[in-house]
């Protein structure tokens, strides 16, 4: 039995933000209530394999959070589409980790979210290694597109 | 001045077909007909930045497809979210170059369709190098999500 999801999100938004404080925090539970328990869910991490569904998934984020590092993510350059059931944002992630002088290589990462009777979740996060400074000279301004 | 488009594509699946129909061609024209140029497209190429607007994504593919070099793209693990204007379809390409005897290292893929007035579509085109082989184990047969 699926456990009930306690919290709504009104906006992709709203989503997003709970996502990377998620990562933040190193808080498996809260990234995993962003996610959709309806849909076949399915994360590319940075040069991986696409995983799918929860129980993937939620494995990935575990192995990622036990290390107990600490995460700043600051996210530029983010582009949204937005329909009536699902939303996409394209945006790079700049990725601090606590005790390293540098930001990891930026990501970029395309993330999906899907209306559904609890407001929005994620249904896909799509990440991978970019060669080039997130969210600097190649990117627009952040944008909604419509 | 914008050229008018002159292909239709009736479905998401049209537009994907023709997309993979171009690049085994190395129809550059063709290519550039499934991308829309209503919207700031994106494109990541694996392992590279992301570029947007029509003028970067289409002189990213005519370096790609003006070597000559023959491309058969085999998809794997189809998965497909289809919204009312917005269509999301992860998926792998097993990519054989003509000439070489072993297929390229399996692409993560992640293409979004969008619906206008002349049909569907491509506005993200977001790939990515994986380590593992795509389209087999840990995919599920292809399927629709709803």
């Amino acid at each position: 039995m699926r456990a009930v999801k306690k919290t709504s999100f009104p906006t992709p938004e709203d989503a997003e933000a709970a996502f990377y404080e998620a990562i933040e925090r190193g808080d498996i539970e809260a990234l995993m209530e962003v996610w959709s328990d309806d849909e076949e869910i399915l994360c590319v991490h940075p040069g991986g394999p696409r995983l799918s569904g929860v129980e993937q998934v939620r494995e990935s984020w575990a192995q990622i959070l036990k290390s107990g590092q600490q995460f700043k993510v600051h996210l530029a350059g983010q582009v949204v589409v937005q329909g009536m059931m699902l939303s996409i944002h394209s945006l790079h992630e700049n990725i601090l980790v606590q005790g390293e002088s540098r930001p990891r290589p930026p990501v970029v990462v395309t993330n999906v979210y899907q209306r559904g009777t609890a407001g929005w979740r994620m249904i896909v996060h799509h990440a991978s290694p970019s060669s080039q400074p997130g969210g600097t000279r190649a990117d627009p301004p952040p944008k909604t597109l419509h």
